[in-house]
């Protein structure tokens, strides 16, 4: 795999701070040619699995080669290693916590090295913020296609993350909300693949709460405004919202709270769509 | 006109979704040499006029030749068309909503393209995200200077976008708050030039609900801390603030109901300036 | 110095207004190779000593040759100088109000020119951006290697920031809160080099308002989660944090009246560490 020379940043380290910068800094350092993406720094304080979603969902809109560093630490200084990844297109940095859970899966091939070797570090390691101190000299280091493999060495037991998989109880195919946009569209973990399966062609009814939406749209603009509907976002993913409002408003409860809450597919027994 | 390699980008799509970084990963995937710039992403969701007031006022800043991606788009996934602009120096890429109005208002003789050549999108379009799915390979693709004209057909007939101008009325010029900024100060949609042609070198009097100001000054730090003043704003236009303050809170409202609020100016009938 | 063609930028503007954006322009509209990285635009309004503090932490893990931008300027358009200052190692530029002071203090040898010349500016020069209008083009050419003695006369009497020092009295060593982080945790202005001088091997007792935290971590995960916890972060100063919590909420004020709030340190009479 050729370096892209691109580096993508994912982080829980918000925008008022220098850490994000000072990581760049250490990357432009090591690699003066690399070019800098980031994906957002907003993930909720120390949710590895919002940021496991998200560098999923993200990773395959760049160029092969890119390398990807993906920051949500919250054992940093304890024993958790440091690891890089390696499928064949792609290479991601980061603790080894479970935040690449979903790229491990996805890629039985993959390498995963333990990063040991102290010389592509900065020379001064801080117990609490190996973002800047480890992975973005790494991620510097590897841009420029210093081959991984000698970082470390290979292992084969990395941290798992159990993530809430969808699911079919009785007539009822069972899901949660695991992102909400900031459109206010809560994104659910049901994706179209299994909800066509589940419906074998009838119209799917959704339930969230008090909410109940029959049949899919394919565009907000195909309700009127304030209007509630369903449809798979961009990423084919079942996702409820409001033409030109806020589908997590009517909720009633804080954005965080409606993560996690569950969504309930049924089949209509009236018509075929 | 010769592309510069620089794209910018201006959404309504926040900071905490990958939907941004989704689109640089398009653009460097189509053109691994373009150098992306953000304008904005905290624009209000769905508010073309805020984009295009902002789209209107920023770009002169940029080089020539510069690919200008500003996606404000409640109507994806609709009928409404994609379209790309080309003025003497500077491309557009968006949807037809209106969101580029003042930039065809300004250049009578721009051409407009509307974006139907699908090979130059991505292989799969959604419903609901063209800024990943079209903008951005368009503007990738501009940016290393692909003709575009090649990517469709011109039209004659964009959506035009009634915004709010100042007038005249009796004694009076009225016009109204467009903007608040960052700072809380309110950016008003009267120029400096309409001022001072309807003054003629009298003391402008300023008047936004209970707030009276007499005269304009040149810098904020004119005036003592806490105190309202007026004054012609980087951009040229009416701009109420105070010093080491928020203007905005003067009014007692959220910032975005202040938006449209009325902004009267008279010319004192006891001096010349 | 060669440059790196690096240029940062650190500001109070935000980031949904255009201002920066208009900054990247005309750095790019004059040098069409820089670099630009934001350091951050969400500095408090107006505050100097805040920005001052994040230059002065940011700056070193940037390659040698940097041009920092640093943008704090409540005294836009009166009397106060432009200036660039230029160390063995970087270059800054921005408002002659004590926002270099920590740079200066540091480097004795430093050099400090007042900007005057017209040509390194733009064309015309607003009262209320200079950032845009004279800032960003100094920076764009610095970053070409224009020699910075040209664009003005060297001076010795810049304007000095007063910020408050840890200091001993009795048996206690005293410090304040300069900064709350995005996770909460409080920063303070006592270095580690401080404390140990302080202690002289005794355990630290550290008291700020109600808490008392006795010792000191070296990461986090050594606290159970919700526990406050004492410790030396990333940049060698006290930090006061709470394990995958937030230690600012504790306090039960806004996170922007904690600044300045006092850290008392003393020294244990049980034990030695």
């Amino acid at each position: 795999m050729k370096p892209s020379g691109i580096v993508t940043l994912l982080t829980d380290f918000g925008y008022k701070d220098p850490y994000v910068a000072m990581m760049k800094g250490v990357i432009l350092s090591v690699n003066p040619a690399a070019r800098i993406i980031d994906i957002t720094h907003d993930v909720k304080a120390g949710h590895i699995t919002q940021a496991a979603a998200i560098i999923q969902e993200t990773y395959p809109y760049f160029p092969e080669g890119t390398v990807h560093v993906t920051v949500v630490d919250p054992g940093v200084g304890s024993e958790r290693r440091g690891i890089a990844l390696l499928t064949r297109s792609h290479l991601f940095v980061g603790p080894d916590n479970g935040i690449f859970w979903p790229i491990m899966d996805a890629h039985p091939d993959i390498n995963i090295i333990h990063l040991t070797e102290t010389r592509y570090f900065l020379p001064h390691v801080s117990h609490t913020f190996h973002g800047r101190d480890i992975f973005a000299p790494v991620a510097g280091h590897l841009s420029r296609g210093v081959d991984p493999f000698k970082m470390g060495s290979v292992i084969d037991n990395p941290v798992q993350l159990k993530r809430p998989a969808p699911y079919q109880k009785g007539d009822t195919l069972f899901g949660q909300v695991v992102r909400v946009d900031h459109f206010g569209n809560l994104i659910t973990n049901i994706h179209r693949k299994e909800i066509e399966g589940f419906t074998g062609g009838r119209t799917p009814v959704i339930r969230l709460g008090d909410l109940i939406i029959k049949g899919m749209l394919k565009t907000y603009a195909q309700k009127g405004k304030g209007e509630t509907l369903a449809l798979f976002g961009s990423s084919g993913y079942l996702e409820i919202g409001v033409n030109l409002g806020r589908a997590a408003d009517l909720l009633g409860v804080d954005d965080t709270k409606i993560i996690g809450t569950q969504v309930e597919v049924n089949r209509s027994l009236e018509d075929h769509s």
